[in-house]
């Protein structure tokens, strides 16, 4: 685990844009992005006050979080500087970089020297057990997906936060690298030994209390050749009680994949349910999450509408229009019957 | 890949069952089983004449291969003297075992000097690419089960073994440690990071002369929680053209799961060329392997016979009663239709 609160290191981040990381802590995580430390050339604010790395030990930063995206995928000596810095000065470093903090020399024997963490939220640090299959206390609810990049990372954090706000006992779980950034903790499955995938996400989502929800954070999709497998994992490691299906409606094909196109939500709905049946009989679609960035809206009301009709089941956009009836289908239990 | 042929190292294993390894090289690739490495307490024989070192060389083998399961997970002080004297004498060596080879230093150390390498098969040599799911030149079959441990490498070899007899272009392709021993090459899939599952296969099984049949070695089960995910890839990165069914059908619960039914044959046909048709839209399933060794000869046929009825399609057990049956339905490429 990654300890909090942060201080969201920018760089030279040339816009807004390259700083996804930092975004994604202020947005989902405000409560950890304590100050923002920019050099020069870096044209983004994520909106902390900027700080020294003293000043934000003061303010009770634990940990460096790398938060933008890197150019050549080296290091800078730029960087370097303010990285060593900082171990120096008390701060942990977290970084979702390919090349990574441990095969820096030099930041390996100052954090040694000191007494600091790296975290390489790329690379699993936990020896994961082989998948038992045995049900597990507490409830989950995972977010599926048509295609990868459909939205499903933002769909269970909006309905974590909706959750929060309602009182109920509920937890992101994260299996990507930049949603361990934000959170400080998961699983970065894409980089986990196959035989200990379905483990993994055992592991992630313990035994709990009986009203509690962990939300586990999809990755692939289990029509993208690519990485369905990890996808499948998820479904089987997870033993999810509900499903909500996650689709962007405007995509000419497979991301990455130009000669495949997606399949329908139907086909998502039947094939993810079948398959989450091998380990959770109960398991049900709950809910419908679109991204309709690409749409006028009212022709994503409409859509929204028509999904409705469709699969008797609640649909939203969760970024447009709140994540509260993907909440109110989770919590009601209520046993929607999908049309034929 | 591994220089064939082979001296076969049995050490001082207790049975013939510990020489698991062995006895798959002396029984699909006879070819590389050139003389066998027996030390005082074996109780295992795999036919071939014992060798010294020197004159395993002499005769052409290229490298000792551990062909014996050892006890405790460590490299006994015996073994290793012999090991050394291999990499000195001019022997690479192949293991499949738990404890690395290239975690002994010793080993490390003598076969720099001298020049051989050490292949630890559980272990991948190869950074495989992402999947690209590009269509490929060339045939592919794949062996899925209901179960783990249902007889997939067997059917694929077996399968292999009566096409070459044919004079057909055919080649097995192992996923498994026991198979990239046996033939020398291969992707050790549960060991593959998630990422690249599917990229590996594709990369084990690339274009090829259109006659060509890769016989892909199954992994796993789309129905068995732990390891669906590795199945799932091999699914996705294969493509095939041909899937055959393999099934044991006296278990009574899947393979370490107690909690765990079996599916129905039906199931899995269905389940898996439905996820087989999103890789390759004509994949059709054409046969199907049963593991009958738990029930009496007649009961065996009596079960085949009313398996055929039930699916129209060939049915047999290839260790009992040989593979002609699902090679015929391979390469007459008949359209069989499942039976509602």
């Amino acid at each position: 685990m990654i300890k909090t609160p942060y201080l969201l290191f920018l760089g030279d981040a040339p816009d807004q844009l390259a700083a996804k990381v930092a975004q994604g802590v202020k947005d989902w995580r405000p409560e950890f992005a304590i100050g923002q430390f920019r050099m020069e050339g870096c044209n983004a604010d994520m909106g902390p006050p900027d700080m020294g790395l003293q000043e934000a030990i003061a303010a009770g930063c634990k940990t460096l979080v790398i938060g933008v995206a890197n150019r050549g995928g080296v290091i800078s000596p730029a960087w370097k500087k303010v990285l060593v810095q900082a171990l120096e000065e008390g701060l942990d470093i977290a970084s979702g970089l390919h090349n990574l903090l441990r095969d820096e020399a030099d930041l390996v024997a100052v954090a040694e020297a000191c007494g600091r963490e790296l975290h390489d939220v790329r690379i699993p640090s936990v020896k994961y057990p082989i998948a038992n299959g045995v049900k597990r206390t507490g409830k989950r609810c995972l977010a599926v997906g048509t295609d990868c990049s459909v939205g499903k990372m933002y769909t269970a954090l909006s309905m974590e936060r909706e959750m929060h706000a309602r009182g109920l006992n509920a937890t992101f779980r994260a299996t990507g690298q930049t949603g361990i950034l934000i959170t400080g903790d998961g699983v970065p499955l894409d980089a986990v030994i196959a035989d200990f995938m379905a483990g993994s996400i055992e592991y992630l989502t313990p035994d709990n209390d009986a009203d509690h929800w962990d939300l586990i954070e999809g990755q692939g999709s289990l029509f993208h050749v690519s990485y369905s497998g990890v996808t499948m994992a998820l479904i089987h490691g997870g033993q999810p009680d509900a499903l909500i299906l996650c689709h962007e409606p405007t995509r000419a094909h497979m991301r990455g994949l130009p000669g495949y196109k997606l399949p329908s939500l139907k086909a998502l709905n039947d094939l993810a349910l079948e398959l989450a049946k091998v380990a959770n009989p109960a398991c049900h679609v709950v809910g419908i999450s679109v991204n309709t960035q690409h749409m006028a809206e009212d022709e994503a009301r409409t859509y929204l509408a028509s999904l409705e009709r469709e699969f008797r089941l609640p649909a939203t956009d969760p970024f447009r229009f709140g994540a509260g009836k993907l909440v109110d289908a989770l919590v009601q239990g209520d046993q929607y019957a999908l049309a034929g």
